[in-house]
Parts: C-alpha cells; sequence; structure tokens
C-alpha cells in the first residue's frame, strides 16, 4: 500500500500569509510600494494623510502617484474626507462580508484588488482599522508596516501594545503640537518604544500645524521609489 | 427506533452568553455589581479609576467596597497604578493562554474568578483591552457597560465604531480640560453619540482635573446600591 503524508497547516495565519504574498506578487507585477499604517482610534492617520498625500509628496523624478485603500468596519467618513486630495481611494469595510472585523487581513485586501487603480499609481497606502492590537497580526502583501501613536495615549503604549510597536518600520509620534497642554514625557515615550523595538524610526509629527509632516512625506517617498522602475532599468 | 433531535448552536458568541450566565450567577450570589468600562488605547480608563475610586467613592449607606479585575493582552502598568488605592486589583492578561486577544470574554473573566474577593466587595470593575471594536461583542456577565471615549479621538467615532457605543449604558467622555487646545465641537459629538444611541446617558469628564468625576462616582454608587442588601432585605 503506498502512502502519502500530508502535513494539514490549519493554521489561519498561514493561510492569511499565502494570500498575501499572492497580493504580494500582483504588486510586484505593478511596481506598486504598499505601506500598511495602523494606529489607535483617533491617532490622526487620515489627518496625516489629508496633508502627507498633498502636492507635496514629489520624488527626485517627480510626483509620486499615490493612491489609497480606507480600512474601516464601517462607513467612509475617512475616504470621504481623502476626497478632496484627488487621488483615487478606495473604501474595504469589514462590516461588509467580512464579520465587522477589528483589523484587515490579507484576504479583505485581496478583495478590494480589482477595485484598485494599480497600474496608474506608485504607492499605496492602507489605511488599517483603528486597534492596536490584531492589526500587528496580519500581514496584507505589504513592503513596510508604519504606525501613528498620539502623545494624548501616554507613555505607557508600547508596554501595553509591543506587538504593534514591534511590528513596524516606522513610528509616527502624533499631536506633538498639544505637547505643552499635557502630563507627557516625549523622552519616556521614545525610551518605551526603544525597548520594545530597537532602532526602529522615529519621526514626530502634528498633523495639525504641518510639523514633521515633510519628513514622513521623505519616507514615503522613499518607500515608493524603491519600486519605480529607473530608466535603465 | 427512537430518535432525539439535538440542536447543535455552534455560535461562539452563545459559548460567550452560557459563561456570561455563570459569572453572573456568582456575582448574584456574592450581591456584586459589575462594570464592564471599555475605550480604545489611551482614552483614560485607568486615570479616570485613579481619580473615582478613591475614598469619594460612597453611597448613602457609608462607603463602597470596590474591585478591579483589569484586562490587558500582557503586564500589569494598570494594576500596578491601581494599587496605590488600596483596594483589590486582579490582573487578568488575554496573552496568558489566550492567544493575546483584543478583547476579554467570559471565559477569560470566568478564569479570574476564584481570584476575585467576591466576598468582600459590593461593586467589580472590569477594565477591558483597549479596543472599540471586539470588547462590545463580548458580554462577561456585568450588570452594565461604560465606555470612555477621549476628546482627542474625535467627533467622528460614534460613527465609525456605532457598535461600541451602542452597547454602553454610559458614555464618559474624558479629557475636556483639552478643549481649549483642540478643534474639536462637542456638540457635534454629542449629537453623533445621539444618532446611535439615542438617549445614552453621558458624562462630561477630565479626570486631570477632576472635572465632572463627583457625576461618575455618583454613576458607580448606584450601580453599587442596586445590589446591595438592605436592612429590611
Amino acid at each position: 500500500m503506498h502512502r502519502t503524508k500530508v502535513r494539514i497547516v490549519e493554521d489561519a495565519l498561514d493561510a492569511n500569509n499565502t494570500i498575501a504574498r499572492a497580493n504580494r506578487a500582483d504588486f510586484d507585477r505593478h511596481d506598486v510600494s504598499v505601506v500598511n499604517l495602523m494606529s489607535a482610534p483617533g491617532a490622526g492617520k487620515t489627518t496625516l494623510l489629508e496633508r502627507a498625500l498633498g502636492p507635496g509628496l514629489a520624488g527626485p523624478g517627480g510626483a509620486i502617484r499615490v493612491g489609497v485603500l480606507e480600512g474601516d468596519v464601517q462607513g467612509s467618513l475617512d475616504a470621504d474626507r481623502l476626497a478632496g486630495l484627488h487621488i483615487p481611494v478606495t473604501q474595504l469595510n469589514t462590516g461588509n462580508g467580512f464579520g465587522g472585523e477589528c483589523h484587515l487581513d490579507a484576504n479583505m485586501v485581496r478583495s478590494a484588488l480589482d477595485a484598485l487603480p494599480l497600474h496608474e499609481i506608485d504607492l499605496l497606502v492602507i489605511e488599517n482599522v483603528g486597534n492596536l492590537v490584531c492589526p500587528a497580526e496580519f500581514r496584507v502583501g505589504e513592503d513596510a508596516r508604519a504606525m501613528v501613536c498620539s502623545i494624548t495615549e501616554g507613555e505607557d503604549k508600547p508596554m501595553k501594545y509591543p506587538l504593534m510597536f514591534r511590528a513596524c518600520e516606522l513610528v509616527v509620534i502624533n499631536k506633538i503640537d498639544l505637547l505643552p497642554h499635557l502630563e507627557f514625557d516625549l523622552d519616556k515615550l521614545l525610551y518605551n518604544i526603544d525597548v520594545v523595538n530597537p532602532g526602529v524610526q522615529r519621526i514626530v509629527t502634528s498633523a495639525r500645524t504641518g510639523e514633521g509632516v515633510d519628513e514622513l512625506q521623505a519616507w514615503l517617498a522613499e518607500l515608493a521609489l524603491r519600486r519605480v522602475p529607473t530608466a535603465a532599468g
């Protein structure tokens, strides 16, 4: 009797990674860089994007073409806010067919691929559902993960949600304009970030005043330019 | 042939409700009122509890004995902060044996029951994991659900996370001391809360200045007194 042993991997995260790789292949085919942007609710992701994705987002070779995939449990408030930027924005609701999930996963992003104009953009920003826990557990096929951390949330968040801070290549520390009005120790937050993710890149911003937004734009442009084919290429 | 038809309910939430009822029965046996306190990360739940559960929490018949069950993915930072109150505080980590879940459910709370001094308290405050999505989906055997919403999170949160705002009997609007420093319209937030949960009780607070904390204390005391046996009872 011939027996073949098949190893069944019943890990949902493995299924997720399989689909994330399929997404990645599609992004690669279109030379699109992808950033997965995460934060707690109300940390200022959308306001930062309103500031950063305006006309200022330009690389050495000209303007970088950006698209946004907006993840929300329901509604399209954030997508509506970004409409004024005149860039392609696609809404993905976890409440429609995905059980109101508290995060985006690779399969949800895959379901939106047909609606994304991948052939027209260089950079896709995926704005995840506001949540500091589960989004960090699901890769979606991105090149980089970034999180926004508002100083109004307190200095202790890296210690309470270490997986999120560890999963990211960039931590944006936002709402710095409120520093004079808070009992908040920025050095303590930076120290706590270093404890859980030593050496991770940090950018301090105020989406309201625009402070630090140029640095975020440079980071996004650098990410996009990794994939833009060169004249020689 | 005799057949018995058994209806199998394979709904995880139903299993949760079954365990929540068992928790409820244990709380009832000890005349303990229970509030499930929820919010986004950094909205100020712990600071509010530091303020509210101090010596001021007294009912008409004397001091109300309070205990806290602290829910976190990992660590005991919040429980440590409450240690100064000299009330029983029990830490429950979803990272220990519960897969790092982003919320508390009835089974997790049940696992902590033996560690709770139910015979010594009148009110149990369960501080849930910071998250505006999943905690609203899991009853744990509580009498009431309350959420804290910081004005730094923006006016749109009821529209983006309506299940959370709908699930609660009380919405605490916190960090009101920052109002002069934000572009924030309190009336718009109140309107949005009314849209998703008409008539829900609201208390406006500043955990920093103490504004409104007396109202929160009165609400907690009223909840506790529902169960304290009267002299006649």
